[in-house]
C-alpha cells in the first residue's frame, strides 16, 4: 500500500502511542523523527495567551536544523505558568535523551520541536508523558502504519484521521511532500491554526521554507473557520530532510513557484478534510467575497459569513436563508454598495442589485444540502476577492462542547 | 392589575393585533399611538445593511413631536429594494390615515415611525398589514390588556413577554418610564439592538430624551450578547409624552440624573429579561473584565467571552472550563499581562497570576447552574473595567435556527 503518512518522503520516522494523559486509553503522545536533521519553519498562534509548547517551540525551531518533534494530545500545557514552561522543555529533553539512548543519536533537546493539544489549564501529567517520550521512541519508523499512529495520538475530537501526500518534479527528482492535521473546533485562525505537521524531502534553504509555508497556510487552514476560535496551541510546522537529491530550490526558481503550489494544494486539502470533521460538521461551505474596495475587507467580510451562527445553522436546516448572509456582511464594517450587493448559492442568483430575486427554494435547499455548495457575494465596492471555508453549526457541536468536561 | 405595560405611563395607547404575515396565527401587528404627541428619540443598528424600516423611521424620528409608532413581527422589510422603503413609508401614511379616520385626528405619515423584524429578503405582505393596522388603530386602549397585546405582537422567537416598568419622582411629580422589548436570536448590537419600545409621561426636551436613551442603552442592551449578530433592524425608540407635570428636565438639574438612572433601570431590567429568555437559553452569565488598558478594550474583552461559544457550551454543560475564557480573552488582540492574568467565577478564583489555582469543581459547576453567575477577569494591565451579559448555547438554539425555514 502507498504511504500516504508524514513518513512517506525520505528521512522521516514517526511514532504514536497511548501514555495515559487520555482516559479514553487513545493514542495521546507522537513523535516524528528525522534522523539525517531536517530544516524547519512554523508559524503559531497570534493569541496574546499561548500554550508553553508555543513558547518552546517559537525559540527552538530557529536551531539551524531539527531533530525531532514530540506532540502530546488530551492537554493543552497552556494557563499552566512556569511550571508549564518547565515541562515544555522537558518534553524536548526527554525526546533527545529516550532516542539517543535506543538510537545511538547525539539529539540535544534545543533541536526538538513540541506541540500540545487539549484542555487549557491542567498540569501535564509527566510521569506518564516521559514513559510515553520513552514508549513511542523505541517504536519509530518509516511504515505507513507508525505515520498514521502519529495522526492517531494527535487527533482530539476529530472523527477520522487527516493526512495528505504530493508528488512535484522538480528538476527530475521526485519529491514528496505530506501533510497531517488535526480538528476539529476552536478553529478561526490568524497566521496559523490548530496542529498540522508537514514533511518533505526537498533541498530548501529555511527561509525559503518559511515562506512557502507562510503563503500555503494563508490560503488554506487560515482561511477556514469552525467556531472562529483561535486556539492558544495553534502551531503548524514544516521539516525538510533534503534527501530528494534536487538541487536546492531557489527563490527566483520556477521550481519555488511549483513547489509553493504543491504545498499549498497538501495544505488545502488538509483543510478541507478539517472542515467537513469538524466538531458536529455534517457539511461545508466555501463563501467567496467578491466586489470588495481591499481583499482584506473581502476576507473579513467572507470570515464574517462563514462564522456567523444563523447561517451557519440554516446550511444545517438545508434552509437558502440568503438574508442571514447579508446580515453578516453588513454587521462587519467593510465598504459596500447596498444598490450593487448580489448574492449567489452555487450558481442560483437569490439577491441582485439590492433586491431579492425569485429562485428555485428547493433546488438552493438541495445544492445547500450537498457535502459542499459556494456562497457568492459581491459587494459593489470595488475589484477585490478572497474567501473562507466554513462548515455548519450542529446540535452535536453543542453537545461535544457542553460534555468535554474539565 | 397594575398596568406594568407601555401604557402605563399617561398619555399612550396601544393595540397588537394578527393580520396574517406570521403563518401561525399569532400576533404580529401594533401599534402605539400618543394622542397628545410625545418628543421622540431613538437609537438604530449599525449594520451597513438596514430594514427599509429603519431608513425610514431615521426620517421620521427628527420630526418634532410624533403621533404613533407601528411594528410588525413575522417579516424583516430588509434587503427589500426600493419596493421595501415605498412599503415602509406606506405603513405609516396607513396608519395615520386609519387613526385620523377612527379617531377623528389629523396625523400625517412622518409623524409616524416604523419597526419590523422577522425573516429578511421577503416583501411585506401589504393588502394584510393595511388590514392589520386598521383593525389595530379601533382597538388602542391605554388598558393593561391592549399593552400587553402590543408586546405580544412584537415577539419573534422569544417564550414570554418583556416588560419592565419603573416610578421616579421629581419635584413632588410622580414619573413613570415603561419598556418593552422582544429577543430573542441574533442579538449582539453596536450602538442599540433588537426592537425595544419605551414610554414616559415625564416633561424632558427631545435632545435631553435622546442624550438619556443613548446612555441607558449603551449599558444594558448594548451589553448583552446572544450569538454576536447584529441585526439589520435593532431599533429603540423612546416616546415622552409630557403629561406628568413636571418642570421640564434640564441638562444639569440632578433631576436629569435621577430620570437618566429610571430608564437604565428600565433598560437593564429589559436586557436580563432578553439574556433569560435568548433563543433556547438556559441560563446567563455576566463578564466582568477588569484591569484593562481602556474601558473600550474591557469592553472588547467582555463581549470576546460572552460571545465565544465553547464558554457558551461550557456553561451550558455546568462545566467551569476556565481555559476557554483565558483564550477568548486572549484572542481579541487586547492588552494584558499574561503574569498577573486571572479569573474568578462567582467568588471563585480559579486562575491567579497567569497559574491555575485548585478549586472546588463541584461548588463551580453549582454556580455556573444558577439561572445567573458572573465570571470576573483581571487583565492585569491597566485600570479600566466594564462587563457584557451572555448567555448559553444549547441544542435548542441550532435546532429553533435549523429549523426557522424561509
Amino acid at each position: 500500500m502507498k504511504n500516504t503518512t508524514i513518513t512517506s518522503p525520505k528521512g522521516f520516522l514517526a511514532a504514536g502511542v497511548h501514555c495515559g494523559i487520555k482516559s479514553s486509553g487513545r493514542p495521546d503522545l507522537a513523535l516524528l523523527v528525522c534522523p539525517c536533521g531536517a530544516k524547519a519553519a512554523a508559524v503559531f498562534t497570534t493569541n496574546k495567551i499561548v500554550s508553553a509548547a508555543v513558547i518552546v517551540s517559537r525559540q527552538h525551531v530557529k536551531s539551524a536544523m531539527i531533530s525531532a518533534v514530540v506532540v502530546n494530545s488530551g492537554n493543552a500545557n497552556a494557563c499552566t505558568g512556569k511550571l508549564g514552561i518547565k515541562n515544555a522543555i522537558k518534553m524536548c529533553v526527554q525526546t533527545a535523551c529516550s532516542l539517543n539512548a535506543i538510537r545511538n543519536t547525539k539529539y540535544t533537546g534545543r533541536k526538538v520541536l513540541v506541540a500540545s493539544t487539549g484542555i487549557i489549564g491542567h498540569q501535564l501529567p509527566m510521569k506518564k508523558v516521559v514513559d510515553g517520550i520513552l514508549k513511542a521512541a523505541a517504536k519509530v519508523s518509516d511504515s505507513q502504519a507508525t505515520g498514521s499512529s502519529f495522526t492517531q495520538a494527535i487527533m482530539t475530537t476529530d472523527t477520522k484521521p487527516k493526512n495528505a501526500v504530493t508528488h512535484v518534479e522538480i528538476q527530475g527528482k521526485k519529491i514528496t511532500i505530506a501533510g497531517t492535521t488535526k480538528g476539529a473546533g476552536m478553529i478561526g485562525p490568524n497566521m496559523a491554526t490548530t496542529l498540522c505537521f508537514i514533511t518533505t524531502d526537498a533541498v530548501i534553504s529555511k527561509g525559503l521554507l518559511a515562506k512557502a509555508l507562510k503563503a500555503a497556510i494563508g490560503e488554506s487552514l487560515n482561511k477556514l473557520t469552525v467556531d472562529g476560535h483561535q486556539s492558544t496551541n495553534d502551531t503548524a510546522i514544516i521539516l525538510a530532510s533534503a534527501l530528494a537529491g534536487n538541487r536546492p530550490i531557489v527563490r527566483t526558481d520556477k521550481q519555488y513557484a511549483k513547489f509553493s503550489r504543491a504545498l499549498a494544494g497538501v495544505c488545502d486539502n488538509l483543510a478541507r478534510q478539517m472542515a467537513l470533521d469538524a466538531e458536529g460538521a455534517t457539511r461545508m461551505f466555501k463563501v467567496i467575497v467578491k466586489g470588495a474596495a481591499t481583499k482584506a475587507e473581502a476576507a473579513k467580510a467572507a470570515r464574517a459569513v462563514a462564522n456567523y451562527d444563523l447561517v451557519k445553522c440554516a446550511i444545517h436546516g438545508g434552509d437558502p436563508n440568503w438574508g442571514r448572509i447579508i446580515c453578516a456582511v453588513g454587521s462587519v464594517g467593510v465598504k459596500l454598495n447596498p444598490k450593487k450587493l448580489s448574492c449567489r448559492i452555487n450558481d442560483i442568483t437569490v439577491f441582485k442589485a439590492g433586491s431579492p430575486r425569485k429562485f428555485d427554494v428547493k433546488k438552493a435547499s438541495r445544492a445547500i444540502l450537498q457535502t459542499e455548495h459556494t456562497i457568492t457575494v459581491d459587494l459593489g465596492a470595488g475589484r477585490h476577492s478572497d474567501f473562507c471555508y466554513g462548515c455548519d453549526l450542529s446540535r452535536e457541536y453543542v453537545t461535544i462542547n457542553a460534555d468535554y468536561h474539565t
